[in-house]
C-alpha cells in the first residue's frame, strides 16, 4: 500500500482444487486510469448477502481457521463435496470481492468527464471493492450530493436498486401489491419504506416475533410469521386484503414459495364465482432472489395453472429496463439517500478486521440486524 | 333422445359431498338456438387427458363400480380425502364434460351466419360435447373442408392448438428449440410432425424404449429416455445440439423439471468463457401443462438464476395472442387436418360404452397409444 495510491491492499477469495477456501489480502498495483477512468480511494464498502456468495462460496465456515500475520491475515475453511461441484467454475482462481462502495476520486484520466470528478465523493458498483483503490469508468460513478459521506453512500446500489427493482417489476408485470420474505432484513426494511411512501400494499413474511417487531416499529402494516401455527390463514388474509399476486423470496429452498402461491390462490378464490378445475386465471408469481435455505424448492401445485416461479437478479433486471429507466431509479436513490435508502451498520471494520474470525462468525451468518461496513483505508 | 334433436343424452360427472364420484347419462332438452346459434348433432368427440380431469376428477378409479341399466349406465367411485379438498369447488354440481367434438348442423338461428351453416360438418370447442346435441354460437364453428368426416375433425382444437401453441410460445419468448416430455403421446407425435415440417429442433423425453421407438418411426431426431442411466448426459447432449432453452412438461411432479433446467444450464455452460456464480444469463424455462405425476415439483436450483417454471394452459395462451393470431393457427389446422394434425383412435364408442368399466379402465390410465373417440349418436 502506498499513500499516493499507486498500490494498495485487495481482498481475495480463492477456492483450491484441494477443497479449501482461502481468504487473504494481497498488495496489488493500482491500474492506471485510461482517458475515461478515475481512481477511487475506497472508504466504505458493505458486506451484503450477495457478497458472501463470492467471499465464502460454498465453504463450511464452522471449519474456519485463522493464520498469517496481523497485517496480512489469512482465513482458511473446508469446502464439502457437494459444495465443490457448485464451485467448479472458479477453482484455483484468486477472485477479488465486493460489489459496491464509495470513496474519493484521487486521480483521473485525461477526458473532461474524468477530470470533472477529481476530489469528489462517489458511489460505485462493479466488483473488487474490498480494496484500498479501485480504477473505474467515470461514467460508472454516481456523484454523491454535497454533504454525503462515503459511509452514507456505500450502499447506494445493491439494496436500493434491488428494492426499487421489485416495485418496478410489480408495476411492469401488472401486479398491484407485493409479498417479501426474510422481510426484516436491511433490504426488507428499505422495501417497507418505499411501499409506505408510494402507498403500495406489502405483505412481510418473517420467521420470528422479534423480526415482526422490527418491521412494525417502522410502520409495516402486514407482517406474518411463518413460524406461527396460523401462518397459512394469516398470510391468506393479508393477501386477500392487499391483492398481492407477486412475491420476492430470499429464502429459496423448502415449501415457502409453494405456500405463498397456495395462499394467493386461496385469497383469489374467496371472490370466485364459478368452478374451474384449472384454478383461477389470475397469474401468481414468486421470484426467488436469494438462497437462505439451500434445500430444493418444493411445489405441491395446489394453486391452479396460472403461476410461475423463477430466479430474479438485479443486473438482468437493469439490462431489461435499459439505461434511461435505470437512471431514473438512480436519481431517486440519490435524492432519498438519507431517508428511504439509508443503510445502518452494526460495525465498521478494516480489511484486516474483516478477516478476524470473531467478525467473520457474525457476518457470515447473514443474521437479520447485523450488517458490516468495511473501510479499507481505516487507520491508513 | 329424439330423432328431431329436441332432446338428447348428455354425460354428467358429479362429485358428491359424501366423497363419491358419479358418472351418468341424463336426457336433457336441447337449448333452442338464438339468432346467432346453431344446433350440432355430435358424431365424434375425443377423450383427451384434459377431459379426464373433469370426467373422473380426483376419484380413485380402482374403486369404480357399475350400476344402472344398459341404456342408462352409472359409474361410481370413491374420492379420497386429499382429493376431496382439491374438488371443493365442484361438489354436488352435476357437470357436463367434453372439450371438443365435431358433427353436423341440424338446426340454426335466424341470422345469415347461422343459416349458412345448415347441414355443414363443423368442429366445435367449448365443453359439454359428450352429448348427442350441442347448441353453440355460429362464430365458434370451424367448417371442415369438403370430404372431411366428423371423426377426422373431432380433435381439431385441443391437441393441434396446444402443439402449435407450444411452437408459437417458443417463437414469442425468444427460444430457438423445444423440449417435450411424455413425448410419445398423441400430442407429442403431432408436435414432432410440426417441428419436422417447420425445421425446429425438438428434444423428446420418453419413459421407455418402446415410446422412443414410436417417435423414431415418425422421424424424431432427438429422443432421450428418462429411465436410462445415461439420461442426464443424453439430455445435455441433445440440448447442446439443439440449443433448446424451453420445455413443455406433461409430467409435472418429481424432479424432471429441475433435471431439464440443470441439463440446459450444463449445455449452455459448455460454451461459457468466464465464471459467474449466478450461472449463465440465458433464460431457461419449463412450462408444466399436465400432471401425470401428482407429487410435488422438486427443484434443486443447480441451474443459476436465469430460470422459470410455471403453468401453461391453452386458453390463457389463446387469450394472450388474441383472435387474429388465433385464427391463423386454426387456418393452418384446417389446411393440414389429414396430415400434420391427423389424430388416431384405438376405439370408437357410444356414450353408453364410454361408461363401460372395461373401457373406462383403459382410457382412464392415460396410457400412450390408447385413445378413445365417442360417437354420441352411434347406433342411436
Amino acid at each position: 500500500m502506498s499513500a499516493d495510491g499507486n498500490s494498495g491492499l485487495q481482498l481475495r477469495s480463492l477456492i483450491k482444487k484441494s477443497g479449501e477456501l482461502e481468504i487473504s489480502l494481497v498488495n496489488v498495483p493500482t491500474k492506471e486510469p485510461s482517458a475515461d477512468e478515475v481512481v477511487v480511494r475506497i472508504e466504505a464498502t458493505p458486506i451484503n448477502p450477495s457478497d458472501l456468495g463470492l467471499l465464502t462460496g460454498a465453504a463450511d465456515m464452522t471449519t474456519a481457521k485463522a493464520s498469517g500475520t496481523r497485517d496480512a491475515p489469512v482465513i482458511t475453511a473446508k469446502v464439502g463435496e457437494a459444495g465443490m461441484r457448485a464451485m467448479a467454475g472458479r477453482l484455483d482462481e484468486s477472485m477479488p470481492v465486493g460489489n459496491e462502495g464509495a470513496g474519493v476520486v484521487i486521480r483521473t484520466g485525461s477526458s473532461q468527464a474524468a477530470k470533472a470528478l477529481m476530489g469528489k465523493t462517489v458511489a460505485i458498483i462493479g466488483g473488487a471493492m474490498y480494496a484500498q483503490y479501485r480504477t473505474i469508468a467515470a461514467a460508472d460513478c454516481l456523484v454523491l450530493p454535497e454533504g454525503t459521506t462515503p459511509a452514507e453512500g456505500a450502499s447506494c446500489f445493491v439494496n436500493p436498486l434491488t428494492s426499487l427493482g421489485m416495485v418496478e417489476t410489480m408495476r411492469r408485470e401488472g401486479h398491484k401489491a407485493l409479498v417479501h420474505t426474510a422481510a426484516a432484513s436491511n433490504l426488507g426494511q428499505m422495501l417497507n419504506k418505499i411501499c409506505l411512501k408510494d402507498d403500495i400494499g406489502l405483505v412481510n413474511i418473517v420467521r420470528s416475533p422479534q423480526q415482526a417487531e422490527i418491521l412494525r416499529k417502522i410502520g409495516a402494516k402486514y407482517v406474518v410469521d411463518s413460524a406461527s401455527p396460523t401462518f397459512m390463514a394469516d398470510l391468506t388474509n393479508a393477501l386477500s386484503e392487499t391483492g398481492a399476486t407477486l412475491a420476492f423470496d430470499a429464502i429459496g429452498g423448502g415449501r415457502l414459495a409453494g405456500q405463498i402461491l397456495t395462499c394467493m390462490e386461496a385469497a383469489i378464490g374467496r371472490n370466485a364465482k364459478v368452478y374451474s378445475r384449472y384454478g383461477s386465471n389470475v397469474h401468481k408469481q414468486v421470484y426467488i432472489y436469494g438462497s437462505l435455505d439451500t434445500r430444493p424448492v418444493e411445489l405441491n401445485r395446489a394453486f391452479g395453472m396460472a403461476w410461475g416461479v423463477g430466479g430474479w437478479l438485479l443486473f438482468p433486471f437493469l439490462m431489461k429496463i435499459g439505461p434511461a429507466d435505470g437512471q431514473k431509479l438512480r436519481e431517486r436513490i440519490a435524492a432519498e439517500l438519507k431517508t428511504t435508502f439509508a443503510s445502518h451498520y452494526t460495525r465498521v471494520v478494516s480489511l484486516q478486521e474483516a478477516l478476524d474470525l470473531s467478525n467473520l462468525a457474525v457476518y457470515a451468518k447473514r443474521a437479520t440486524g447485523e450488517k458490516f461496513l468495511i473501510n479499507p483505508n481505516k487507520g491508513g
